[in-house]
């Protein structure tokens, strides 16, 4: 476990402002290979662009993805007071206990890929405040969160997935991405795990009026993050900080793992520069929050479970990249005319 | 090696019909099993879709892919006398040596989702006659290399793909795209490997000479098979009808792959429900192809290489699809709340 090289929510954000960016002559070393491959020029679309996306982020013209790692965090929300989820509270904690029996979706994904899962259950006995009346969480839970979420990255992992679990977190994720990105609540509210049309209307005012309530111009992602997030969604911000602190490429899930990301990418545009989005989900404002971003998805599955499954999904696109980059022949090696 | 049951064309047409279906007990189980595991009802989306397809196809309720297979069919085309390609023909045996020699990317793709992958070069040094002046096969090389297909299937295989490699073959599929659903040439004609645009013309214009000079209504997707495909796309029909047969379902390749699977529907509509779209590509044709099937594609990257890779990617989402499905926990067993 890494020590966390910040103790307060403004160290972090200048931490944010220093990270290193890719290697590009890595990248260039990459594309000039891409280059020289038995393929047609472009034939393997956006399999090329991963490929070359990688290689910069892991400093060699010839990666391969061997260790990939989903972490999965999970918190509660005071905002499940507003009557916002299809589910009761106590989903959060039996469904941690079903990713460490072995038996939800993202234990199968992380078997089907190859990679390693770890999961950080964090204060689930203590929610967040009920973002419509208080700040979800104070400097030093917020703080606590990332922290969490900076030393769950593995420094050996050499690609990564932060997934979540949290009842009521959609709810958090939308006033998120109403606060980070305007147009209007109902634009960024869904059904989340399959709230009803009375739900998703309390769903949509809990959102309304918790960013009335905590917007203002001061305000960076950061302290969004604070007013509105969830302790699993700074832990998922965390990871992702440093995982680019280390250089190691990931890829976005969900509408949750987005709006934490967007929180970073708020406070230094193209920190996400070591991110893909490995999806676009079912629930109603990930495509718009994508699109916000500028990430274009890998899959569009209609997937709208979270816990990393989306992009632990994408995973298996990300290693078939590296493994046409890096395994195949040039056109020289292997004695074929270039036409 | 299984005998193919089939000596003639005719023979072969009256076998599409008599193909057995999906084992509609073991899809209602499955569906049951899916209702009851543990996310949100939907939430896997296609991925949901996609395992309980096989479940009919494999007749359990709980089925596994393990073993996949990818064959790469490989055949030269005549019409390439008429200038519609960027590589010369010569290209395709050299990419077959590529292929035995593990150095191309279909080699790499295979590797990273653990199929089987077998080679089947069909008499490169007689290409097909020009589609534009003579019908491209004869019956007896027709059968031929629908045969090889037939053959070509492991029956031990819980999962196929049919790839194929053929300078050429993209004229060879506009042509049966535009035979068997109308449109113009224009519509289903593109650059292939890369080809200009003056050689973009000469294709379009090879396609529609071929069309005009073989098309009659007595013709079925059989004989415009025989007279405007290739071997390689007769040995992919072959191959499909095999799979119907041993109850392995398929995902079809690209844009070649697909011309080849719509001349069986032609035949027998509905022959195609053990096969869905691994992607969508970059060809021209390929979207439209898809949409007159009526099989919308799992993945949109933008490939265009052939060699079943886009196929062959998409071998890990119905992996992805059927560990979650056999694999999860439901939610009697997880002691999870069902909301």
């Amino acid at each position: 476990m890494t020590d966390a090289p910040f103790k307060s929510l403004d160290q972090f954000r200048a931490l944010l402002r220093d990270l290193p960016g890719p290697d590009t002559e890595a990248q260039a070393a990459a594309l000039a290979r891409n280059g020289q491959l038995t393929k047609p020029p472009g034939a393997l679309g956006q399999l090329e662009t991963l490929a070359i996306w990688v290689s910069g982020w892991h400093g060699t013209a010839t990666p391969r993805i061997v260790s990939p790692q989903v972490a999965v965090f999970a918190g509660n929300h005071g905002v499940c007071a507003q009557g916002v989820s299809a589910f009761p509270p106590e989903v959060t904690a039996q469904m941690v206990a079903n990713f460490e029996a072995g038996g939800a979706a993202i234990n199968q994904l992380c078997n089907a890929v190859g990679a390693e899962l770890s999961v950080h259950a964090i204060e689930l006995d203590r929610p967040t405040a009920d973002f419509t009346k208080d700040p979800a969480m104070s400097e030093d839970e917020v703080v606590h969160a990332l922290t969490i979420g900076w030393q769950a990255l593995d420094q050996a992992a050499d690609l990564f997935v932060a997934g979540e679990m949290g009842i009521g977190n959609t709810t958090s994720a939308a006033a998120l991405a109403h606060a980070l990105f305007g147009a209007s609540a109902a634009d960024w509210t869904g059904r989340g795990t399959g709230v009803d049309a009375q739900g998703l209307a309390r769903k949509v005012y809990a959102v309304a009026r918790g960013v009335d309530l905590h917007m203002a111009a001061s305000l960076d992602g950061l302290d969004l993050l604070r007013r509105l997030g969830g302790r699993e969604l700074a832990a998922i911000a965390g990871s992702i900080a440093a995982a680019r602190q280390a250089g190691i490429p990931v890829i976005l899930d969900g509408f949750i793992c987005s709006a934490a990301a967007a929180c970073l990418e708020n406070v230094q545009p193209g920190l996400l520069d070591h991110c893909v989005a490995g999806h676009v989900s079912a629930e109603a404002g990930h495509a718009r929050l994508l699109e916000a971003l500028g990430k274009p998805p890998l899959l569009a599955l209609d997937l709208r479970l979270g816990e990393g499954s989306g992009a632990a999904t994408a995973i298996a696109l990300v290693k078939a990249a590296v493994e046409c980059h890096s395994g195949m022949a040039t056109f020289a090696e292997a004695g074929v005319a270039e036409g």
